[in-house]
């Protein structure tokens, strides 16, 4: 609810701003050539809006319900990515018992644990295209470090350091096959959730509708003067900047809610997401917070972005 | 079908009442104006009023849809908390066996049984943005209730205690490997459930779109006096008010339904599940119930909501 | 295919007499005022019954359709059920071995499968508000017959006996623990259909919409005549009785789908689906099939309910 | 996209062939009884069409979606059967090992697996209703042959036969304890796959629904001559064929594809999946094709059907 | 976002190039005999087309629906084979121990891996229609190509293949009981995700549906002129363009999306899918990429494809 308030109706409006300026501008001109050069000839009939309207509202209504199944299922994929880092946490912490001998066995669940943060904001960056290896030094040791400089795909990578700890575990003896079976399955999970939100972020929303819809847009706003212009006279102005702005905006919104990973404000919100849950694996470490990860976490580009317009 | 013969129609209406005041005044203004003043130039044909009016439709229609689902789904997420929460009491009953040197594992179990009625309780209450550590006294013992106090996130800390229980449960022999993997993909669907509440709770419903529906709606409302006066005169205030109140209450609806755990009478009823939940966990441990428990519960401030309207 | 034809016409209008009748009335009294009084003011222009009719379109289009999800998912269910009824018993025939020592284990498999039978016809009542307890005595032996009676939830308790029986069967030897496991996780399957049509029918469909698309419809149809006598004259009656009884009959179809569980002709047919079952686990169990049994079937309520129109 | 090219557009409109035929009598006699007798009272404006039109177009778009969402459900489970089908012989085949003493393990391996075939021709005609015993010499040894002539559910029968001989291949020890309950996991697929199947097969679509939308249409065609043929003098003939046409067609296509087993071209082609798996069980079996297998297979009923509508 | 800016504006026009073409011709030959002729019998009403549009738009939204979740399920199944080739490498990789007497191991583990690259092509190869068992050779060694030759579905032969391998690891000791089931799992996986491609590859779309939404919008271009023409005199020839190459755009992507596996630009991309796959794979052997693969790769036919135009 909170988040809804802090959303300025200036930057809803600002999206569009260029569309609605000239929107403005042309039907301003329409209304004075109609005026002053007595041109009626070409009076379109209201109905014709009214077809050309509703088709492009059903149009929009589809393209909008994708787009937010697309947006929906990225928020989905990454609900999913809390829920199983603190499984994954809990069965760590529960299925090895360091009660005794708990020196070595409280290092390796630590360092699977923070592993885990990393994969996290890895994956984020990884989506957004940035440099996926940067800032990670908070939760990796070196070894890690340095052999994730070789991967390419650098979250797929600290998943299969997952699984190398795994069998390390195993062989110990720390855990028992079945406890083996059931953290691979948690981290088959990890693989699933990364590769959906891959799939949203490289699958192009089809772009013949796209086009289409937008040149229909602009068609009906084209006419939509000439069918207005006899009833409203100049009020025609301001009425046909509401309504092309409202397909305007909802097409933008579409647009924007497609693509979650693109670093913009109305993205999937990763960072943030990432953090509560560096946050609550803390809080199931018993760890205390150390201010440095803090500092780190807190250069990231994703801070000046205040709202989540979505 | 009993709850709802309960909803008072002044109810539904009381929360719209600004709204259809304003309207009410506004049209009756515009008839006003438009019998002593024969301000008759601005009359807008009624098409203007059909496509806006089905636009408006087709974005409400969808906008409703998607707050149902969200509804919908924090339904079945809670319903899902019911059936694991009987799963969970029937696998720790059947897979311990108390039937010798029983004391010690009746405890264990009761202990156990109990905490996850306090796990509802609290995840409820963390939903609504209330202090999930309350009201727990009767469902943790002393320990659990103290290591509750310095978590962040109550249920979270809840959940790992029973996965530490588990544990103690494996080491004195008294689950198998295979009933502990079981127990513990129980817990990791209440994480889930857990997760995907928080994901509904958190994740604010595009809000491009809402206050874009809402210009709309406000826009569409403006209009309509215009549209209707020619025809119905001083009837044309209540049509306005007919109209317009429909869009409003379905713009509403969809509003609550939208944001299920704002401790709301539209709420996802999280405490009467909860308290069913503990009704039928009390059933199948064969315990009698204790009379101060349902005090404690009873002064909970979901009480005074005697029907949901949703 | 066949039910279909049995669905007699009236039965279809039936539901909707009293609705029919009533705008009869209403739309021949508006014919004679408007003959013989000259009450030729409040001609309405039929765009405005065109865009409330394809208002209250939408909006019963969007309703039909969760009612529909509702009712097919108490559907899906129930075949749940039923998949999972023949899966227990596949299992528990299959995984127990009783070609030699056999009379005690056929005893055990036995009484298990006839409990599942029980379940199933106990969760058909609870769901429909009669009391769960009755007609058991066939399905369940004594001791099950009396632990029964102090439960408050009967079909929650079915399932526990079943857990508590399958732990008998661990310990003795009769299946191993992997054996354990998946039949639990059966049991735990039928938690989970329960658990879904105990939200089905404990959750209301939001009122505020039903209760204003049934304000919306009747402001509909008291304009509807004024849109039409000018056309139609006398004709206007039969025209606004077949629109209005359109509207009327959808929103009465959507109200009898979303509630599946009321002892209704229209209902998911659980006690038929009950019944099946039985058949079925007779067949897999080779059994003969006792007349008495049948014989109190017989007496259910279900009974004079020749056809489900749904 | 072969398939697509066979259909012809006469068998497309045949199905409809009687509807037109009365509709294009029906406008005809209006249009004479118009010119001739001069019958102009009853010109009914075109918006009443549109209304109409509008409102049954949203009808029988909800109504060919839940008819589409039946079949392709229908064909989902289809497909899981097939998937499954692969996985099972898949599991027989390399679970159990038969590199020594395996003349008996080859043959227990290839009975399940013929019997698996014998299991999808079987569940094909039982949903069909028809003999579901029929043609299954081919696939099933004679002990199983006369077992399954006293069972009323064939396909539940065989069901139940692979669980009987899993047991067999786990107590002789050619399994072992994960591998039997991993196995019995994939009969409980099909155990599912079967009661979807039988769920689409005997849940009727609401008839209240169906019922009252082809009132509507044919209210529809009756009055549309009526708006048209002030306009369009003869030529309203064919123009009211046309709509009409469009109407009719998509409510036929609607029932069709709501019961996809019902033994027409439009089903589910269930008997040519079937004989695809048993090609692919027969290529994993590394299987020569019996001759007279086929020659069985291409008596069924099924066979002159050269194309699906679909 | 980037593969959206190279879709040239003259491919999404190109293909319907043929229709518009035919429409311009008509519409000013309709114009011209209009003209000069002055044939004004037959100009149509406007609402005529408007009740036509929205019947059409109505169909053409359900269409592309379904066109739409067809693609989008193809896209998933091919998401879920790359999340599930990771994960069975991850499980390769860490369930078998390589550290001591690894020669061996670890060319079972590179012959499995590599297997499942060629199952990827395979499979992609097998959906377009192409030979499956082309350009394998760098990924499979002599025996399994071989093999390979006599096999009918190539796909699930190259499943089989890793399912004996699967034995083999167990029978050699090197993975123990609970991997086996649980490798064999991740084949499941893959069996379904084959068989899902499969299905929608070889079910049809309901073409009654395709055909009659074709004729519909066809007759719906051929009364366009005829209802503008008055309006708009020669104005009508570029709007009756415009609103039907909206049509025809639509229904054409709608039969484009329906079929992704027609090796045509707008498929799915198996080709570019597989090979991130092997590169992924490789990055998790820790290969080094040898050139004469990729040398075999790039001479497949989806090379000259450079964008994906959904």
């Amino acid at each position: 609810m909170l988040l809804k308030e802090n959303i300025p109706v200036s930057y809803v409006f600002g999206k569009i701003k260029k569309e609605l300026i000239l929107t403005a501008i042309y039907s301003a001109t329409i209304y004075f050539i109609h005026q002053y050069y007595n041109f009626k000839a070409v009076s379109i009939p209201l109905t014709v809006s009214t077809i050309l309207g509703t088709i492009i509202s059903l149009l929009l209504a589809f393209r909008s319900n994708q787009a937010y199944d697309r947006w929906w299922e990225a928020r989905i994929l990454w609900g999913g990515i809390v829920n199983d880092c603190r499984t994954f946490t809990r069965q760590i912490l529960t299925f090895v018992d360091s009660s005794h001998d708990g020196e070595q066995k409280r290092a390796l669940k630590e360092r699977m644990i923070r592993r885990q943060m990393a994969w996290c904001y890895s994956l984020s960056r990884h989506l957004r295209g940035q440099n996926a290896k940067e800032n990670l030094e908070a939760y990796l040791n070196d070894d890690d470090f340095k052999a994730l400089k070789k991967a390419d795909n650098a979250p797929l990578a600290i998943n299969e350091m997952q699984g190398h700890d795994l069998r390390t575990l195993y062989k110990l003896g720390w855990i028992n096959e079945y406890q083996q079976v059931t953290l691979d399955g948690t981290l088959t999970n990890f693989m699933n959730f990364m590769g959906g939100c891959e799939r949203i972020k490289n699958t192009v929303f089809p772009a013949t509708y796209s086009v289409y819809i937008h040149l229909l847009v602009l068609f009906f706003v084209l006419l939509l003067p000439f069918s207005l212009i006899e009833f409203f006279g100049i009020f025609q102005v301001p009425l046909v900047i509401a309504i092309s702005s409202a397909f305007f905006l909802i097409e933008k919104m579409a647009i924007h809610l497609q693509d979650p990973f693109e670093n913009m404000p109305t993205d999937t919100p990763t960072t943030t997401i990432s953090r509560t849950i560096e946050k609550n694996l803390k809080q199931m470490m018993k760890d205390e917070l150390p201010g440095d990860i803090d500092a780190v976490v807190n250069k990231q580009p994703q801070k000046q972005a205040v709202f989540y317009i979505l």
